[in-house]
């Protein structure tokens, strides 16, 4: 898929996963993508757990909200995570948060170029996750999607209406030229 | 450009940055992209600082390290700030850094399908970047980045030799498969 389409055809639609198998190479693919990524001195602190046992995604799923207990259908839940001591801390500002975003939008387009649902998730139980998946105490998990092919009697309409109904802040809402100002009053 | 060829030939290449000018629109693509990157709560934090002015790029380039002067040459740099308090914070995580990584590798994915390089940089004096900018104190500059066109004549050649050479953690040691493990000792 050309890489502006991939984009702007990126949406969220956990409600239309199928429990459709991902072949394991389409899985590597999104995996590469992921590493590589750019990050702060090329530290690359990301690390990827891939959940395809069911009973560790039933048992995972459990951790997540309430509206997000319909992920339990998907075959793969991608739990992306990182230690803050393995990239750049400056000014306070822990950069491996900055450089996970970099690898999971990679990751995310990916995805969608393979006609593969993800739906970003960071409203889940941290300590639960951690347990279950026996995650150190000094690593955080920072986000988790499915990775799901959708059900295809439904998801074409759901991504066109989800996509016309997007709210997204105006660019002169955005961008500023040259230096900070406050937006106009609307 | 393809998604997949996008995501395996963006590289950091700062010393082939020419002057040549880029065209608005291809800016707005750029910043587009940006726009409608997934955010937590969709509470999209990100704002977008264009410098294009050459006394602000000028005096902008002196806050960032010596190796990183050569980005005089840019006709625009683009400094990428958010406030912490404008997206999630969940057990100390400050969601604002990674959906800033998000929205800048929509940007920096969209600018490679254009030919346009980009270098992302976090090695700036920030107090510097925020008065040059007049950016308020609530407001972090997360990073900045050159958008320029290469210096024809040289770049294929060094993007080549760039990518040949990238170095990259071996997805055995990056990927856990149903939960966390220490990779095998190389």
């Amino acid at each position: 898929m050309e890489t502006f389409d991939t984009i702007r055809k990126r949406c969220s639609l956990k409600g239309h996963i199928s429990g459709r198998e991902i072949e394991p190479e389409k899985i590597n693919l999104i995996l590469e993508a992921g590493q590589l990524a750019p990050s702060a001195r090329n530290y690359q602190p990301w690390r990827f757990i891939v959940v395809q046992d069911r009973k560790v995604v039933e048992k995972l799923v459990k951790a997540f909200s309430e509206s997000n207990q319909v992920m339990v259908e998907a075959t793969v839940i991608l739990v992306v995570c990182a230690r803050a001591g393995d990239d750049v801390i400056k000014n306070g500002l822990e950069y491996y948060l900055f450089d996970v975003g970099l690898a999971v939008e990679n990751m995310v387009l990916a995805a969608t170029a393979l006609g593969i649902i993800t739906h970003l998730m960071t409203a889940f139980d941290e300590a639960m996750v951690k347990q279950i998946l026996h995650i150190p105490a000094d690593v955080r998990a920072v986000v988790a999607t499915p990775l799901a092919y959708p059900v295809e009697a439904s998801y074409d309409e759901a991504a066109q209406a989800r996509l016309s109904a997007r709210t997204r802040k105006d660019l002169k809402e955005l961008v500023l030229i040259n230096q900070w100002s406050e937006p106009e009053p609307a």
